[in-house]
């Protein structure tokens, strides 16, 4: 399995994947589940992707060598908008499902992907896109400014709590960690270490990007930090008279 | 689907259910998923089901009018100790496979069936047992001290990190809300109101039970306490000096 989650933030976006692949629990690697295309000043994209890993790197494949769109050929770096980047990225889905797709049934091996491309051309505005296995996507909004793929299920309570579109892109770096931490301590699929991508809006540039290992000493302190503010809130709470 | 939570504490146990069953997403309804056996003074038992709810009715309705096993027939009020209890839920559950099984089967409908099983018969310790579909079991020990069944994802983080065998039935009533507060946020097939029950070790009767309305007034309390301590702890945390 995979967690990925993307914020998509007044000030501009916060992406954050973890790298554990795994065949069966008995086989587990690292592979790096960011990919980024920049052009400084002009345009900042980032791809996160979830699903079977021979399929995600064949999409990234047939991005860097060009997708066939309505209007020719065309790669991240040449799209002129972020819908259609997300576009592209759909037609590479289906380009890989259109190879792929039959044998891989005909195996009774399902054709599982979902990448997360958040970025910003210039001219245009932010935007955060989940493009789904058929190639079709959705987009993040102020109401739910947060998309994820993966193993999303332990760490979705914090940030449908504590999440606004509002929040500082400071507060979204700790909040992903912290719903990634949530799901590193209760999931086996989803391992260390963690690529975490800032983008400020308006830029086009890559604020920070950022391999964080287990011997990170802040996202150490975080855990530990978040743990201890968990006990606390609980115990400061009253308990019920009735019980 | 279904959450549901047992607790087993040094001083007792803390349980709690939702009451939502839903056949689609058109098709919900209340209904109770904790029965009781209680002989004040005696024995005090308290099961919780998850998975079809035919299998499930069908199951109290076998306990109710006792099942065999190798000593002869027996009910929850006639088994002597709780080992002897869970082994007997098991095989309830068997006794409908053998009845409902193939004819599911030959429907494409799986044998869907989970129930926890907590309480203390006197002369015998607190004892919590998760039985499964096909009438095994497994049970809480001080390394894991909770149970759960049904959509157990989102509310495990929370007792992860704070719950331990020696947290307070206090405690335990806040965490087991806030756990289940955290499914009912994320997902549309775990509903109010909710059954708690409250068990302190030793006395053979039951402290606590109360059906949890969105009325309730403790419970709305802690829902926005808990969502502000939240938002507070992340707040008063350091940022990364890197980002």
């Amino acid at each position: 399995m995979t967690y990925c989650v993307g914020l998509w933030l007044r000030d501009g976006l916060v992406m954050l994947a973890d790298t554990r692949t795994n065949a069966g629990v008995d086989n587990i690697s690292t592979f790096s589940k960011m990919y980024t295309a920049t052009a400084p000043g002009e345009r900042m994209l980032c791809l996160m992707a979830a699903g079977n890993l021979a399929i995600t790197q064949a999409v990234w494949n047939h991005l860097g060598e060009g997708v066939m769109l309505e209007d020719g050929r065309h790669t991240l770096f040449s799209v002129p908008t972020m819908f259609r980047a997300a576009q592209l990225v759909g037609a590479a889905i289906r380009a890989v499902y259109a190879t792929d797709g039959p044998t891989l049934k005909a195996q009774g091996v399902g054709f599982d992907v979902s990448i997360m491309l958040g970025g910003q051309i210039a001219g245009g505005p932010v935007r955060l896109y989940l493009v789904y296995a058929a190639g079709n996507f959705i987009e993040a909004t102020p109401d739910t400014p947060f998309l994820q793929i993966g193993e999303h299920k332990y760490g979705k309570p914090i940030l449908d709590r504590a999440l606004r579109h509002e929040s500082s892109l400071e507060d979204g770096v700790k909040l992903t960690l912290v719903s990634m931490d949530s799901t590193l301590r209760s999931n086996l699929t989803v391992g260390m270490p963690l690529d975490l991508l800032v983008y400020e809006a308006g830029t086009q540039l890559i604020r920070t990007q950022r391999r964080i290992t287990e011997e990170e000493p802040y996202f150490r302190e975080l855990r530990e930090s978040w743990s201890e503010a968990l006990r606390e809130a609980y115990r400061s709470m009253p308990g019920p008279d009735w019980a």
